[in-house]
């Protein structure tokens, strides 16, 4: 369902246990830059209103998402602040075509399958932490729902600018190299390193 | 309240007369635009959570009010569609101090200026087409509180960026340059033209 070609390794969740804290500070940067994608594709494609109602429902509910992670960050006494940026997004991004409209499906297909990957790593996350942290345990099963939604959504729009199986070939592309990037991986403990 | 130091011309409601179809799709562009430049300011100082707080309110407000003026072009039967952009908020913008703290300041001071000239063109939108459009003058008088509200939001964050009386002389400078910007004006029936 999620389109993603691998699955996260143990070295993610040897982060998730040394940098936890760490990890919920970028997950709280993470959900505000979803909202953000997907308020620059309403303004890019705006003419195209099932786009925007649909990215407006996005812009609303990744917000949402940051402030309840805001929350969790407080009650926990970590200073929220700014962190390096991750390669993930950068190499992801690398890897939209700059031609309308294959530049739009890309787009799509591209952040559908980052929030692929962040459903993927929020139900692992759940998992793992799931007998010595249940607050956090249930909070990231929570998200699961919502993130899995986004990404049918994405995925659904994209056809709005490409046929069917056009969609599909692409995704099927762009997901290999995602499962590359997030193998490759990165030294800073981050959502998607 | 509203900080303006002038009122809008006979010729904006002359665009209004001759170019209201023109200036309802403008609109609709304004909102989504007022949606970006708050979610902007909310990645650009995203430390800043009284702030991230704020933003998101008129991000959330901001693409209501864009849904709103898009069921009014639907139920009117006028196409959404792009538009070229008038020269007012590129003017503005170019007014932004690229130094900080002073460019936060001045991109907040900019934010409720424009806010504030929405404001003032909606009631008198409002007033003008009353007796022959009371449907239209009924949605401008309901939008009149909420972008008031957001000047006052905006200009009171500035004061996480520099003392009161600062904020108060720079806003000062800027609505004189902003009373310029709309005095020159523009040829296209714009909201802000």
């Amino acid at each position: 369902m999620l389109h993603l070609q691998s699955e996260s390794t143990q070295r993610w969740l040897l982060h998730v246990d040394q940098h936890l804290n760490e990890l919920l500070i970028d997950h709280a940067h993470c959900e505000r830059k979803a909202a953000t994608t997907a308020l620059n594709l309403m303004n890019a494609y705006t003419e195209d209103l099932e786009l925007c109602r649909e990215m407006s429902r996005v812009v609303e509910e990744e917000l949402e998402h940051f402030f309840m992670v805001i929350e969790i960050l407080e009650k926990r006494q970590i200073p929220f602040r700014r962190l390096a940026v991750g390669p993930y997004g950068r190499e992801l991004n690398r890897l939209i075509r700059s031609a309308e409209p294959d530049r739009a499906v890309d787009r799509l297909l591209v952040a559908s399958l980052i929030e692929a990957r962040s459903c993927e790593r929020f139900s692992l996350l759940s998992e793992h932490v799931r007998e010595r942290d249940s607050e956090l345990a249930d909070f990231y099963a929570g998200l699961f729902e919502s993130e899995a939604r986004h990404h049918t959504t994405y995925v659904r729009l994209a056809e709005h600018f490409a046929p069917r199986a056009l969609v599909r070939e692409r995704l099927d592309q762009l997901s290999k190299m995602e499962a590359e990037i997030i193998a490759t991986g990165s030294d800073l403990p981050r959502m998607h390193s």
